[in-house]
């Protein structure tokens, strides 16, 4: 029995945002009905970055990614994160797959914010900021075409470069370069820095917006000052993981926001326990920080795949 | 920069047990010096088994074994455990390796076992006593011909057909199968037993005797009876992990024994921290459960030994 080896560019040709969008809810379904399985993330740090282990379990599916963290990489021609997902078969344990998880990654990442705007933003949503138009960038404006339309996109980055790059890469859609006052007074915002101090003020805020605030993933990260925190409804992907790495960790470290102020998670708005938007003129924010279920849930769309087109090289590495 | 995959073959004709001691003590000594990182296990568990996820680093070497344990798997025609290691580049994070991990195991369970021995048995011991002849024995007896010589080998096991097996899997060893009085008897004792309540008794133990407990890797587990642990010098891989899930965690739970009693750890032992035998007539334990440090130590020196000789496949996994 053979493990079957998928490299980023089978990935590229395997994955498909209508598909991840569906797996992913229903992987978050599968949380809110307890039938998920997600031990905390593992941190192991280096001197020059750090390894996280992410294992996770659903219904007939069972895995672990395996992603580092090396910020000073690009100068050495590498990408900061490279992610290897194991994919296994929980009933006997058996390797069935090795992947890069590169793209999964940011497939999921989209389709998670996606899906967060669903419940959170206004129906008639069709302006979609962005701020940061880095790798991530892309997956967020390919998720959200899929749940709003039409949609143009405003996009704001530091560096006006990265803005146009994103602009050209992306010729279906309708995006224009902004500032980020712009970019924020969009219907949905996405934000994808690596910031460390709030980057989107209180007083460019629209009523009525809905923030999917994706950059923080790590303690000491934030993007947006606290006191809109303080006035949003707040949902999160997973409530440790998001109180000490995702947007609310800073402003929890610092005591001007509490754990008891977050409104619910993801899951629970998908299994209908708590109620999506219900004031047009409320604020709400998806803090993300990224689920190991989501990877499990996409890596078992892409082997099923793989296996029903066949012809992707394998290993028989375990010897049996 | 491709990733090389090394199947179990390719381990096979790889690693050398003599080589295993040596990095394994390196290892244990480098863990000594605070050179080693290694976060807790985490495990995932599933309805027929679970899942562990084992990162460490160590100066130049960093990874993560991913393996699992599936007891009903050999009525499948499977193992119960298959492991996996992915073998990182610490300065970036660069998957360097995806490898086999089940020769590892057994091979750096053996070494730890044999260098608990070098410092905790006695010079002259010259009788090995191995107390379970599954898989594991094998490593085991490879390890101690390594640094004992000349031995002889006393096997118990509850089905004859497996110590017969054992015997004449490793012809070039002197190897009788007996009692487990018998094999208890010997100046050294291995005890490698899947048991949940004590095989050895405290009136079968000679005084001077050093055992290495290794079957004993779970919570619930314990294959001595406690009060050899009360009058031996205990020493452990890992103080946290022996006491949830090594041969101390039931006497521990069931509070005939405590962490303190605990005399210290192996890479205390090798560093120099703790001395090892004082006393020809002390009874000596080495609980060991296997820790992560152990598994990178014997990755690094395959992928070095697999990039010399050259020839084995890889894959342009991560696309970069």
């Amino acid at each position: 029995m053979p493990t079957l080896l998928l490299d980023r560019n089978a990935i590229k040709t395997l994955i498909r945002m209508s598909d991840v969008i569906n797996v992913v809810e229903v992987a978050f379904r599968m949380c809110g009905e307890g039938k998920g399985k997600m031990p905390a993330k593992t941190y192991l740090s280096v001197e020059h970055g750090d390894f996280r282990a992410m294992p996770a379990a659903l219904p007939e599916c069972a895995g672990m990614k395996w992603v580092n963290v090396h910020p000073q990489n690009p100068s050495l021609g590498l990408p900061s994160i490279m992610a290897i997902l194991v994919y296994n078969d929980p009933e006997t344990g058996y390797p069935l797959a090795i992947m890069d998880a590169t793209e999964i990654t940011a497939y999921r990442t989209g389709a998670a914010a996606a899906i967060a705007s669903k419940y959170l933003a206004r129906r008639d949503s069709h302006t979609i900021g962005i701020v940061g138009a880095g790798f991530q960038a892309h997956t967020q404006i390919l998720a959200h075409a899929e749940l709003f339309s039409p949609i143009s996109i405003n996009v704001f980055d530091v560096s006006k470069a990265a803005a146009d790059k994103l602009m050209h890469s992306l010729p279906q859609f309708s995006i224009r370069n902004c500032s980020i006052q712009e970019a924020v007074a969009s219907d949905i915002v996405c934000t994808l820095t690596p910031s460390r101090s709030p980057v989107v003020k209180r007083e460019w805020i629209i009523a009525g917006t809905h923030i999917n605030a994706l950059g923080a993933d790590a303690p000491g990260k934030q993007e947006l000052e606290p006191s809109i925190l303080k006035e949003a409804i707040v949902v999160v992907d997973d409530l440790k993981q998001t109180s000490t790495s995702g947007e609310i960790n800073v402003p929890i470290q610092k005591g001007s926001y509490t754990i008891g102020e977050v409104y619910g998670t993801l899951a629970e708005l998908v299994v209908g326990k708590k109620k999506g938007r219900m004031d047009n003129r409320a604020i709400t924010i998806f803090d993300s920080t990224g689920i190991a279920i989501e990877d499990i849930a996409v890596a078992r769309l892409i082997f099923e795949k793989a296996q029903q087109i066949g012809g992707y090289p394998s290993i028989n590495l375990i010897g049996t």
